[in-house]
């Protein structure tokens, strides 16, 4: 069986290894493959920096911090307080110590030619994460965000001044607090999918959305010309996990972008949001919380399958649930 | 008083700390100018590392580790050890995470078109080492030593094959325990003094050659076209410090420094190296330890007025009255 998931971070990580917990404990052979949101990455101090493929890298493989759901497990600090110490800016980001030779492995070899895909294989070849991991595209295209200049500056015409920052300042350093006007992916026209990535999907039995950020994270991966429309002509069933639950995000901040782009924040909003592969969509089926149930009909009124499971990834068993009842609800009926 | 010093990286470093702590016994206005070896720089992991210009900065500016002499204090070495998981050469390189902070503001700095003498100061902004630092030269000229391939590779002659690996190579990967058959800086031809070096030379009023490396550190900044005539024109008397005590390095394997550029090991072996600026050297006075005061006559028969004082740096007290010798023989009388 092959499977194919998009992902995010921190959510679309913990759900692939509660889909691998599920296929080892009923000891199924199936090959995964990984594609990655890229849409976040950005460079820092001259490295690269890839946050989503990471995460799904370290979780998979095992390194990454539990506690915080990102980086590595007994991760250090400090060069990047060095760098606060020489005054260089950015000093919000997160680089840890241990993440910071993943990133200058990742940067030398794109230095050298290789592609994000050639480096995202090679960086796997030590974690083995038993998946394989694409990034969405080899170009750059990153998320930014357009806000009012939170310095306060005011424009001609007295309005607040518009600025784009990247979609990581916003995040973490104004923690998606900014009211944001507008995402902006850069570069986006011209990104191709990384190879493997369209092959990936026609091929596929299954095609999983877990539930990551609808808006910066999958959306992200969609908006790379090529991607919906394979989604929308493979003959897997695509199969979706609410990352809404009772109103509000499990994890993350996807309610403020959610409402950026006009979705209530809601698994209604969020089925409404991806569609019904029906109608120009791209989900046969809809997954959301319990909790959620009453939000059913209305779903399924939008032509999308839906059933409401416990969705609340409390430990692998549970997330392994989840998954089994995704590659159920595909018609797979392992 | 302006002073003007060639230094490389542990010893010369420490000698500086010892002529700051000098010149504040005696309350003395002094400007220190401190030209530093660039040859045993090294680009590694994209990183600009610059281990004597680091040394200098850090040990003058409060931040370096006393036990190892290199480096920083509290160090930690996770991004090394996680290169190394990731199996990227070099491993032997002692890159510390902290250490790491100034070798990317450093690294990037440089691909934004800055010069080294500008990252060098810049990087200064922080430490405050006292003292104006300025590499040897702006241009790559990184010493490499010739050796018999440790593969045990043979030429088709029969003979062990002759390979060039970098100095540090040498000095950390094999403790400079292979023969070297000579020093090759690569680049050195099209090398040009730094913006400064050769003013701080004219301009001193005493020039000190600390107990550096004399073939590695100092012998390399000599090296650089333009700074040996400069030594030799300048009115400046030029002093010396030996860095061999008793037939042996005091810190360091100049030992085998030496016997590549056949010199005997001893503090009469530099001093002929050097040689007496009144033939076609640079030396106006040499010091050499107390246990090695058997040697002045023979120093002084090259024509290189000699002393023998004590020269062990055990610590700040006894190195600030060495270098309150060295400014003494250098007729400053200060």
């Amino acid at each position: 069986m092959q499977i194919t998931a998009l992902s995010g971070g921190i959510g679309g990580a913990r759900f692939l290894r509660g889909l691998q917990q599920h296929l080892a404990n009923e000891n199924l052979d199936a090959d995964i493959t990984v594609i990655g949101n890229t849409g976040d990455d950005i460079w820092i101090h001259g490295l690269r920096i890839c946050p989503d493929l990471d995460t799904v890298m370290y979780t998979l493989g095992g390194g990454s911090s539990e506690e915080r759901g990102w980086g590595r497990e007994g991760e250090t600090f400090n060069a990047k307080d060095e760098l606060a110490a020489y005054g260089v800016e950015p000093t919000w980001f997160g680089l840890g110590d241990k993440d910071i030779a993943t990133h200058l492995v990742r940067s030398t070899s794109l230095s050298a030619g290789y592609s994000l895909s050639d480096v995202t294989t090679a960086l796997c070849q030590r974690w083995q994460p038993g998946v394989r991991l694409l990034p969405m595209s080899n170009e750059r295209a990153e998320t930014h965000v357009v806000v009012d200049d939170p310095s306060g500056a005011l424009d001609s015409s007295g309005a607040p001044m518009r600025i784009a920052i990247h979609f990581q300042e916003w995040w973490i350093r104004y923690r998606a607090s900014l009211p944001a006007h507008e995402f902006v992916i850069v570069g986006i026209d011209d990104a191709r999918p990384a190879p493997g990535v369209l092959d990936a999907i026609a091929a596929a039995d299954v095609i999983l959305l877990p539930p990551s950020n609808p808006v910066v994270s999958i959306g992200t991966i969609l908006a790379v010309p090529g991607i919906r429309d394979a989604l929308r002509s493979t003959s897997a069933p695509v199969v979706g996990l609410s990352p809404i639950v009772g109103g509000a995000p499990v994890r993350g901040m996807a309610d403020a972008c959610l409402t950026t782009v006009g979705v209530e924040t809601s698994a209604l909003g969020v089925a409404g949001l991806y569609g019904a592969r029906t109608q120009s969509g791209i989900l046969d089926a809809w997954l959301i919380d319990e909790s959620d149930a009453h939000a059913v009909p209305a779903i399924e009124a939008l032509g999308i399958p839906c059933s409401a499971i416990p969705l609340m990834m409390s430990d692998l068993d549970a997330t392994a649930a989840m998954a089994a009842q995704a590659l159920r609800v595909a018609g797979t009926h392992v």
